[in-house]
């Protein structure tokens, strides 16, 4: 693939580069994705009632994790208890304002923890089906993940927009 | 309560009033709060890979909903089939960049659907924990939401950021 040039290209290269990193449990990678203080000129101890470009992330069923120590701390966890995974993401769509984009997908997801027993190579695989809300940031011309909200599909009829059975508010 | 000044409080205010507009059951004044293409000087009919500013909503448990059209028709479908809802929201918080939000704030949600029977006046009350993610872009001085995503809290420990016994990609 050639190197992506338009804006819709090169935030959709961040967001598949997200998946990847996960994928290779590469947390370096990983970590250097998500936004930092430092990327928008501001003092690490920095803190205000706005604080400013600070990241947050939900993962499926989890409560917000807010702040880059809170979120990085889940992925090595989420990283050391995952042998196995793989996201296929379908009905990826950006929305772009300026410095800001706003990415959807669904993350069809194929994962396996360690290894339950002597021997065995990996855990059961599990299938998921997760769509994510990405909010990535461009600061000096590379797009950093401000946040991140991945919550389980739990009722679908591909032939509607509105699931049934469930109350669910805003 | 004074007029909101600063960002974080005009953030704030958008934020209420996005949840007061839901408890009211107004939906004039829902879709009014959400972002249009004409706050951003965008032809209705503009398409593109990268559509400008185009919304998007999920709601607990839900695929995501893409566009004006679909959100705001689901929004008009909860309502119908909500007698009664209210939101105590905690753990509000405000990231901000530029012209652009992230709000993280949990959603403790009473609600009630319509009465199952005559003469009750609202069905059965339901309790529930929800975590959201509202990116509001603001757009001649007034804050619009451009992203909603809920999710149901599925599993919790107070004293600890990383809730067990799920498989939580990214």
């Amino acid at each position: 693939m050639s190197a992506p040039h338009t804006d819709v290209e090169q935030v959709e290269a961040a967001n598949t580069a997200f998946y990847e990193a996960m994928e290779r449990g590469d947390f370096e990678a990983l970590s250097a994705l998500w936004l930092a203080p430092a990327d928008l000129g501001v003092d690490e101890e920095f803190h205000d009632p706005a604080d400013v470009g600070v990241v947050s992330c939900v993962h499926p069923g989890w409560p917000v994790l807010t702040g880059r120590g809170e979120v990085l701390r889940s992925y090595a966890l989420i990283m050391a208890n995952t042998e196995y995974i793989q996201f296929f993401l379908t009905d990826v769509h950006i929305s772009l304002v300026a410095d800001t984009a706003v990415v959807t997908c669904t993350e069809n997801i194929l994962s396996g923890g360690p290894a339950p027993e002597e021997g065995a190579e990996l855990g059961p695989l599990v299938g998921q089906r997760v769509v994510a809300t990405n909010v990535f940031r461009r600061t000096r011309d590379v797009w950093k993940i401000w946040s991140h909200h991945a919550s389980p599909v739990l009722a679908e009829d591909e032939s509607d927009d509105s699931p049934e059975g469930d109350d669910f508010p805003a």
